[in-house]
């Protein structure tokens, strides 16, 4: 019998930074965290021991220092861009790098009508994030929202759907539908007006939702994912995953009361899940 | 030997309710968590296991349901209140109830200039919460602010410290100082217009963080504590637990490189941990 | 109107530290967390800015590291005596210092029927706890076990209780019982022989727990405090907080099934939460 | 421009049971959490909004415990297997069903030398996992090992490492090496006595971890999955991710005291992670 190694990768996760840019008028404060993977000739450190073809993960994380210490973080699909030809060029042992940033976003503090210009609260737990895949020949780059958490109030129903031995669910025209849309998109090349883009996928993203005469999670999914490839030219597949966060409808009729589709309890668990994936052809 | 059942008290928990109220011309959405907590004449249940004086906890969740169907549970002061004068009225057994609730925010979806009526998303990670704690003769109200995390990368310094034998933090003039701000103040009566006020605290607890030249984090929560009981009146006492989300400057020195007090790692353990409260006198 | 700083603290949060005593047969692990607060005369800080009172807490995370170097952090009861004796010590500023600790517990990895001297694995997710709080004329010494989760599947009913107008409760003779047990306890003075302690309370605790004729978690709670005041000399307090981690029988009518008391949910949200003081007279 | 629907699939996540089996001597718990996905012909449902081939993910949920009750949840795999064998059968627009199953374990409390037959506590917060993936000609069982966190305090080295101009980290061949174990491997066929290869996987992992002289973490996992393959002939793949979860030496130098490799930090990011398969040839 043998035995061989198959797919590996190894790296750093987690690497968190925090980069002040502080401008004339006003600070700019970039808060990320950064996962890096190397693919590549590992064998001989996996069967062997032998270390020599291993950069230490250590050294990714002062990497990811060092490259800011040139110039800012921003927009991060550039940062993973340089991050991911750094590692390249300078480890011929590599077959690919992929560079993972996700962003927390922050906003300037409000005082009467006025940003404050080195002040600022978080905005939200929705974050940016990007992925660069970059081999000798190619650079790959994704996009994407996580944790953007939203919610219908109308124009949301469930119905017609198959019925089997064990579906005891009522059909409705009239239900809440929540969701946290993770979404993530591919860009056509390795250059993009990226800020603009992912604040246009954002507000396409929002208002299909809003808008939408939803019959299910898959048809108002459907319906972000084309608004999105419709409007947005530099992107060529787009993917979601939204947990459905279902609210069900209380029922007072025990107690003697009518619950006129305004009281729901939510519940994380247990929950549906829908992915798709659009792509344009 | 005797031993006696001292302090003591039951209840639910992580009670979920979302609540939309269909307005004429658009939905507002309650998004609420509820704890309920009883103190009062249990011994029998502990010692004896005799349950005739104890309430289920599941009928504690069935009144927060039944109790918004008469009307919103808007502020959440108010529904607290009616929750704990309900349990009171009805349950000579108790001697004290405590209703916590806390408040996931949601704001209208935006399209264009233009609120959607009836689309949601979440308005970040900070929470509103209140707990009141009622007994027969007395009515308390506190209400808070949780989770919301603010950064300054200007007017921030730590130094004249005290020194020991273990002391290697290095002085600074500039450091950048976030925190999560966790406040809760207590009202003076059962009645206030609790919303505004609420509004009002935020506000004031943010322009405070932001303006002030802080030489410390317990200087800045003084700042933050005096700022709200100058300003608002119906307020006797408020309380912060504010964790030092330390920003650690990164030693580039070590790659030939200068940190020009731009690039930081944010750490989220260990972490300092300031609480205070402030009282009118 | 005069403004005053009330009750105050502050310290460092979440130092953890894994300590490997070399022994000449084997390793031993100690796995831990501390957290340190000081509270006394912090006035000036608050007030005007001014940190010399103000011990950094850096130099607690410091303190730590240094003081374990002078011997194992073990018993934890011990080094956190040792810490807030250390503290109170060298800063006349201080009133009270609390030392708290968590321990994640390891146990050798068994080769065989053979206890690997190097080589250790997780012992579970229970904690072991401690909390000292000592003043210049006091200490006192609180322990614990946290996340200790078990089950019941026998001999625990919940009937018999009080009804009102939205109980919908159905009563049980057969139900399951689950729970995640947090217990703290007092020791009488500042030494105890605390590991045999930790071990014969966790033991007393199970096997009341599992022994247990159960009416309600108010009557297991009693039932477990009573068997550890009464074999445990050396406390005189114990503290429960138990949840109720529901577990719901699943109605398989509805699929013209029976459900003969095997098939359940667990639920998270919203749970009971029962919380009690025993106290020796 | 086109837009095409491309890989897509909905499901039902976190569907918690707890089965107890209650057999003459003792009870028998079974604690599982299972995700169900359905892949097949749902374009109806994303373009139109037509849900007639969409069996709702209530129903999935339903089945769980409707299937449950034909018998018990044991081994996971095998239910695994009759969940997805269930649905392909009844469902003609599917192409392929994954079933997924985490178990959380448990274990008798023991008394003086006893097991008690209806009470119970958690066995750690270590998981066994199983994974079905079924289509009309094929189904494949993979299973696994997650949340097993273990740590070496010796024979860990880790150095001869490739340097570059960012490269600080010092070597060392004496250091600590912690992991979470994540494993999953693929059986070659469809039955297999999966009790007793689990816990002999697991029992291979551990005494491989345990003796390995480790030059990496990358070297140990080659060692841990070379090892299960030779021991268990049923198995063809099996795979790793393994963070590494950084134990770093402090620096007591600073207070003119010496660390003898014995006082550590742990922290949990950044982290390094080290991923691969291994194959039989």
């Amino acid at each position: 019998m043998g035995i061989r190694l198959s797919a590996n990768n190894y790296g750093k996760s987690r690497v968190r930074m925090v980069q002040v840019v502080r401008g004339r008028e006003r600070n700019h404060l970039k808060d990320i965290s950064v996962g890096i993977q190397f693919s590549g000739d590992f064998d001989a450190a996996h069967i062997k021991g032998d270390n020599r073809k291993i950069l230490p993960t250590d050294t990714m994380k002062n990497t990811v220092y060092a490259l800011a210490a040139e110039g800012p973080a921003d927009p991060i699909e550039d940062f993973a861009s340089k991050l991911s030809h750094h590692f390249l060029c300078n480890n011929p042992q590599l077959a690919s790098v992929r560079v993972e940033i996700t962003e927390n976003l922050w906003t300037s503090i409000l005082i009467g009508k006025k940003l404050h210009p080195t002040s600022f609260m978080r905005a939200g737990q929705e974050k940016r994030t990007t992925a660069v895949i970059a081999t000798r020949s190619q650079l790959r780059i994704e996009s994407g929202i996580d944790d953007l958490l939203v919610m219908k109030t109308a124009d949301s129903a469930f119905d017609g759907f198959l019925r089997d031995a064990f579906t005891t669910l009522p059909e409705t025209r009239d239900r809440l539908l929540a969701t946290v849309v993770k979404a993530t998109w591919r860009y056509r090349g390795d250059r993009a007006p990226f800020d603009a883009c992912w604040n246009q996928v954002r507000e396409t993203i929002l208002a299909a939702f809003a808008r939408h005469k939803s019959e299910s999670v898959q048809h108002t999914l459907y319906a972000m994912g084309e608004a999105v490839l419709k409007r947005q030219k530099a992107i060529d597949e787009i993917r979601f995953s939204l947990p459905n966060k279902h609210c069900l409808l209380v029922d007072l009729s025990r107690f003697g009361l009518t619950n006129n589709n305004e009281i729901f309890v939510p519940v994380d668990e247990p929950h549906g899940l829908i992915e798709a994936t659009l792509r344009r052809t």
